[in-house]
């Protein structure tokens, strides 16, 4: 398809065309966080989120967007897990049927929903295959209509409406925080954010194993970081999009990294203190506040928790 | 003392005394758990409450009214652990110091908070020493006012704000459902749900292992379960409080009974789709709804998640 970039309006119209399909996630605080920080602290809980996590909202806006005649073919995703959920679930609601193809070693969890929605699940393996190519064959012979996870407009306008909904709540924020894997959700969160308030100041993160933004933002160019090990299994998208990288070079002021041990840490506090779940990828925004990453000069910050969906099995490793 | 029973006046003071002291916490909901109950459910999420209970609602009700002079001896408490960690964090906001009496096999995380609360912990054997003698003994020894966990009028009408807040954000519930452990969480929430709305109906939640309020109910007056097994070690309070007891016979309908295995269900399911952490005594009303305890005719309910204080431990073994 030859669409154009999506631009602030896209987000607004994807919110209303998602509204009812997905759940407007509530924004909370905490004390102790903010004293843990010396900031101020608004999480957005999209780890609350249906199907567990944001990528919903790109999902229903995607979906909502395919033309009649071509819904009775089906869809097709590839995916590390939570586009995999969202995709399954936006899905099932509008009727249509959907093949995920999903690495062999994603969190159980993840699997075990996917074809809990109804999905027909196929599993590669993450170092030898290549799931774009599966992806696309699929596509071509059954002429399923294939759904990026990030780097399509109509996916990042559905994820940006994750920024519309917290700047609705908290309209005067210094900076927002956004985990960075494609960078779907944080060119459709910097869209809309510099629209509402061109002042704000706009962050990705991401995991310093899994730095592929960080280093193609400093040499102005995409660069490839393969097979990252972060336990941040949604983050491990090894170069930036074709239509994401030029909206975040454009509109983000850093990427800041954070380590495995600041993401177990994040974690733990998530579950212990903050009494929310959130998995790995969804903690990192969390792990740079709790690291002291935030630049001076910020004090009221939107930090987006992206998903929960979680083995228990990990949980049990922080005990 | 001899204070006259609480009534619903006395919550809204109360709610107007802890007011920024406490968190108001959020109502979820859940299209999940709605299919899973066949009922419109609305969580009052007090597991995001400060100090990670409700406790903290009446410790800080009853703190505020102590008078002055007898703020510099300090406060004594007994308590299986939310109690305890919300007079620690009580106290510690208003500068008093705490002595805490908690069972040496409580959950590690809440020994762990209370003492990092800065409380003075002392231990005791739950199966041989009584709690209340030694919390008397030091109450008469250093002047220290005793904060009673549940039979007392201002931990009551601190306990009921929780009812409150629920009600000013869902005003028609159809019923109730509130965990019984000693009495003052449910009968606080009895007494101003029932002057809101006088239709609405009201349950208590315990465990079948640490029934004693549904056996006190059928008898007429208040019956012993001693030493209770039960997972949810926050409800396992022996029997039913003198002030707390009338006020439960007068204004709960029913009492409903839950399981050991619909209580870990209950917790699964809050961790793996719902993505809170709710400890084994704040599950119990998800549990009862999730077993299809909820009486015909019922539609909409709010339901109490009391706290989410739990070890790391616990949820592994839940994996």
């Amino acid at each position: 398809m030859s669409l154009p970039p999506p631009t602030a309006i896209d987000v607004r119209s994807a919110a209303v065309r998602i509204t009812g399909f997905t759940h407007r996630t509530p924004v909370l605080t905490s004390r102790g966080l903010n004293e843990a920080t010396g900031l101020e602290c608004h999480l957005k809980c999209d780890n609350f989120q249906r199907s567990g996590s944001f990528k919903l909202r790109g999902a229903t806006n995607f979906i909502q967007q395919i033309p009649d005649e071509e819904k009775s073919r089906g869809v097709v995703a590839f995916s590390s897990g939570n586009h995999a959920q969202a995709v399954a679930y936006a899905s099932r609601v509008a009727g249509i049927k959907a093949t995920i193809i999903m690495p062999s070693d994603a969190p159980k969890t993840k699997l075990f929903n996917t074809r809990d929605m109804g999905a027909n699940v196929i599993t590669y393996d993450r170092l030898t295959e290549n799931r774009e190519a599966i992806g696309n064959q699929i596509s071509l012979d059954s002429g399923a209509t294939l759904i990026p996870p990030y780097d399509h407009p109509w996916t990042i306008a559905g994820q940006g409406t994750l920024a519309l909904e917290l700047l609705e709540e908290v309209p005067d924020l210094d900076a927002l925080l956004v985990c960075l894997g494609g960078g779907g959700l944080l060119a459709g969160c910097a869209l809309i954010a510099k629209e509402i308030n061109p002042a704000i100041r706009i962050f990705g993160v991401e995991p310093a194993l899994a730095n592929d933004y960080a280093l193609s933002l400093k040499a102005g160019k995409p660069v490839r970081v393969d097979n990252s090990p972060t336990i941040a299994d949604g983050l491990r998208t090894p170069q930036p999009g074709v239509i994401t990288f030029p909206i975040i070079q454009h509109l983000v002021e850093d990427v800041l990294l954070v380590s495995e041990e600041e993401i177990y840490a994040a974690m733990r506090y998530s579950l212990t203190r903050l009494k929310i779940v959130a998995e790995p990828s969804g903690v990192v925004c969390i792990a740079a506040a709790m690291a002291g990453k935030v630049a001076a000069g910020i004090k009221r910050v939107g930090i987006v928790v992206s998903g929960g969906n979680m083995d228990l099995d990990l949980i049990a490793t922080l005990a």
